[in-house]
């Protein structure tokens, strides 16, 4: 289904779709991830680990007490029973203190006590080493305690802050440019798209620096994107073929224009190219279905990049059994929402994005990608699933 | 291995160890989730939704062009061929856009064009309805928008945001004092619990609004239960048998200790229990280990439940063959970490918490929770297990 517009020159433009996997290409060799910045550990949950961490000392430092107890020389037990208790030299110390010079085993605060004298009295012999932590027993000096690409959990900040290491090395934080079209005045649309689309920017890493509403005009949205700073700037609406849809025009006037529609539904109309600058512009259509898969499928995927994250759509994955069929066209990457069905493992189609509109993905529990060739999937075929519940 | 402690006369207090259910039942009889409150759309994704949304209007709210054209009456189309080709009545519109009243069908911008008197010229008749979506195609008002206990994505927004809510009813975040007790001076640990897990209650839903380091002195522990304000109150360290340990005594001075001690490795010396106020306090070891596991089995079951979520742990789950044994001790629910092996479907164990500490959930894919009853599973076993990566 191409469709024309009108370019700077009065004349008709055709859509010449290109596509999810052209696209896909074209956004791999467009961005790669950002840089490291360093970044203190109570904020680096989340972030990317820019570069192997290493430790510069061995963790622990020095032999420590692995529990609360007495610090012995484990030979000065040799030949105790309890026929025969001895009563030995001993250190209180606490779990994780550092072990005395002349002490190499620990005994349980409730496995012994001390006599009037401050001694310790054993009724058993102690293993040497028992209940010690031995330095470096962690990590040793100079080993890798959190590789590059690793997405920082609380653990890994425990461990770096063991090792002294107070900024983690985190890829930056992608900066996205939001350009939106104010929708035409007759039109009901209220701004849906804004709160999505930065909410699925921060969730793939990114931060939304700047978010402008523009007026439909083609001067204003391309000063809008030569004005733009960011790592990438998605332009939202104005990707049709209406008179009042200026975005492409805009892009192709003051930045470079790529590719302009997508066999990929919802999201037919997205658009890619390039700033003067050089940044990556994302368009994405303004009705709400189509703004949300080409953000997820397409310019979603750029942030990610960017970021540092897995490019591949942030859903978990699995195969169920089909309640009904799915039909989709050919030449069409369609996205197929779904809820998971009452038999286990089966999942029921929903109608579609054109038909009830974000209704489709805000009630289902997931959705299918019938890929471009495929004419859609039969009732009781077993297909991959992306769902969206794993996300919490 | 019971323990012994110094209560507040002196005498010592011995572990009445209980097991991981028995702590998940009087944590799930505790806590509860926490009322709703108004959240601006644009802070609410990831929030968990308190009451169904339902719609106030239709949506769309009136017919309304489903895509760029042309507005026409369909009847007037009747008898149109490429022989015979009509002028007819037709207004420009735009995807989206109200539909006129006396119009019920849109001709797509590149499949009719205008003559010079500004009639639409068609070949072919045109389906009353097409191109046309209905007033409460995506919703009827009154209808459920959004379900109660879902957590809202960037969709959720569009959707609430399209049908003119502006604030969702959304959980409240539950608030978490983290009371941290300074190691004792000889030791060589640094705060590495603080930002482990303060990221970790952010991850289930919680807000950290109040974090404070606290000396080794029972009068100053008690006095900080007794002056925290919030939904939840973590004492961190201070849960041991030794002389400083002073954060059981000081809970069972100015509150109520229920659980002194847990059957779960790494975390044995967990408690829990309530401040004179009624807040729920839950007690976690210093040693990183135990103090990440204490959390993610069972105090932070409790923030997310009082935030709404799922109160499982939130990580992917599987199941896998085990390239090698875990060995496991009888009664105690021992967590033990794991790494994805080279074949595929197959998970190779790692050295325990005991010997190398936090690297063991830093260098691992994932961990297998060991039940109670349990002395482990053999090479070639296929077990549950949970996987880190699908956080992301």
């Amino acid at each position: 289904m191409p469709g024309k517009s009108t370019d700077k020159l009065g004349q008709r433009m055709t859509l010449r779709m290109v596509s999810v996997a052209t696209v896909t290409e074209w956004i791999d060799v467009t961005t790669r991830r950002l840089p490291g910045e360093p970044v203190p550990l109570g904020d680096a949950a989340g972030r990317v680990l820019a570069e192997d961490c290493i430790a510069a000392a061995s963790i622990p430092e020095t032999d420590r007490a692995a529990l609360d107890g007495f610090a012995v020389a484990a030979e000065d037990s040799v030949g105790t029973s309890a026929y025969n208790p001895l009563a030995i030299t001993a250190a209180t110390v606490a779990a994780g203190d550092a072990m005395p010079a002349w002490a190499d085993a620990v005994v349980p605060l409730d496995h012994a006590e001390l006599d009037e004298g401050g001694r310790l009295v054993l009724v058993e012999a102690v293993a040497p080493g028992a209940y010690v932590e031995q330095q470096g027993a962690v990590a040793i000096a100079g080993v890798r305690l959190v590789a590059a690409r690793t997405l920082l959990r609380g653990s890994h900040l425990a461990l770096m802050a063991l090792a002294g290491i107070d900024r983690a090395a985190a890829v930056r934080r992608p900066s996205v440019a939001m350009l939106m079209l104010e929708p035409p005045a007759s039109q009901y649309l209220r701004d849906s798209n804004g709160p999505m689309i930065r909410a699925t920017i921060t969730r793939d890493g990114g931060s939304v620096t700047v978010s402008r509403s523009i007026v439909r005009d083609r001067a204003a949205v391309a000063a809008a994107i030569d004005a733009a700073e960011a790592d990438l700037v998605l332009i939202i609406g104005g990707t049709g073929p209406g008179v009042e849809d200026h975005a492409t025009a805009a892009l192709a006037e003051v930045g470079t224009l790529a590719i302009r529609g997508v066999t990929l539904r919802p999201g037919e109309t997205a658009g890619f190219g390039h700033t003067a600058g050089g940044v990556p512009v994302a368009l994405l259509p303004g009705m709400p279905g189509a703004c949300l898969w080409s953000y997820e499928m397409l310019a979603g995927r750029a942030v990610r990049r960017l970021a540092g994250r897995d490019p591949q759509l942030p859903f978990r994955q699995g195969r169920l059994t089909l309640a009904a069929k799915i039909v989709s066209s050919i030449g069409i990457t369609e996205i197929c929402p779904i809820k998971l069905g009452t038999a286990p493992d089966t999942a029921e189609p929903l109608p579609s994005f054109d038909e009830i509109g974000l209704m489709a993905a805000t009630g289902g529990d997931g959705f299918v990608v019938v890929p471009e060739a495929s004419e859609g999937f039969p009732s009781g075929a077993t297909v991959p699933v992306y769902l969206y519940e794993s996300l919490s």
